[in-house]
């Protein structure tokens, strides 16, 4: 969180990264978004349910997994300052294939579909927030997905290591190694030969 | 294309399907989209090079394709009415990995990344249309990405007729093969496989 301010003030700040807002806005955006907390593992969102919410993670990380031939994969994370949900399915309506689960304390801002669509309609600048911040996220998932299927397990590391260095000491092992594709095991050795080659 | 209206008019109408265009705001969009012809096999953009246009497929059918270990594969065909480029690239101003040929004779209009900023600016409705229209990509990106990786060439073919069907006369054999991912031999087997079952 940026230093010094609360949840919400965190929030409004995150918007203001990507649009001005007066301060009439500012109590529109209050009466639009609610803060909700959960617990360690809790889960936010469960898989084949319609996801109807986008949420700002204001403390914690949220973690994203798939069943994928009955394991539960892991294929993001997202952290403090993130705008995130389901977006295929929040988009359509449609049932979710990922579910969102609380990775430890997590206190989110939500907002509904139908309250989120007030927010473009009420702010003067409510759909170039849309615009700018789908954008920024159709680049990662693409990149993500793309690089998801075409890399190696140590490049997928490399990877992971290179854009969540902040959250690395916050992830337990088992999860990055779910999201890298491999065993905890696996991941030790890729990370044994890591350190090897930067020695 | 639309019955009764030439090629501005359809660009017209189909940003329309979006959001609200007045008359004055009609001629904003005649002075930002330019009228492009190509040739058969003509190439828009090119792999390597940034993607600074985004195209409105007035006429024909615009083939995306990639180079994977020195093979060119096709993933994508957008016929009239598509806004399309190579997104990630475009939204980064990045070099982009994937080339756009024009599959026959081709009328685009044509709108720089500049030019597009000045659209989001100057139309009260543009950055919806904005938004709007990058939700509908985001969609249909991730769909195909995900089923692309995870699905079998029988699958990908059958959802290939299923969402191309008024295309399928219009797009050589070949190239549906590098769509699916095999060569033209195993998709006549696929076609075969295929005819049999639903005899």
């Amino acid at each position: 969180m940026k230093a010094n301010c609360n949840a919400f003030e965190f929030l409004v700040s995150c918007i203001k990264d990507y649009i001005p807002l007066s301060d009439a806005e500012i109590k529109v955006v209050e009466s639009l978004f609610t803060k909700e907390h959960y617990r360690k593992n809790e889960v936010l969102h469960r898989e084949g349910s319609i996801c109807r919410k986008l949420f700002f993670v204001a403390r914690g990380i949220l973690r994203f997994s798939q069943l994928t031939d009955g394991e539960e994969r892991t294929y993001v994370f997202r952290a403090e300052g993130a705008f995130c949900n389901d977006l295929d399915s929040f988009l359509q309506q449609t049932p979710s294939q990922s579910s969102i689960t609380a990775l430890g304390p997590v206190t989110v801002f939500s907002i509904s579909y139908e309250k989120l669509q007030v927010f473009y309609d009420s702010l003067q600048y409510g759909d170039r927030f849309g615009r700018l911040a789908i954008e920024k996220v159709f680049v990662m998932v693409v990149n993500h997905l793309t690089t998801f299927y075409s890399e190696t397990p140590q490049q997928r590391y490399e990877r992971f290591v290179k854009y969540h260095k902040p959250l690395l000491q916050r992830i337990p092992q088992y999860y990055i190694a779910s999201y890298i594709g491999v065993s905890p095991q696996a991941l030790c050795r890729i990370k044994k030969k890591q350190l090897l080659a930067n020695s």
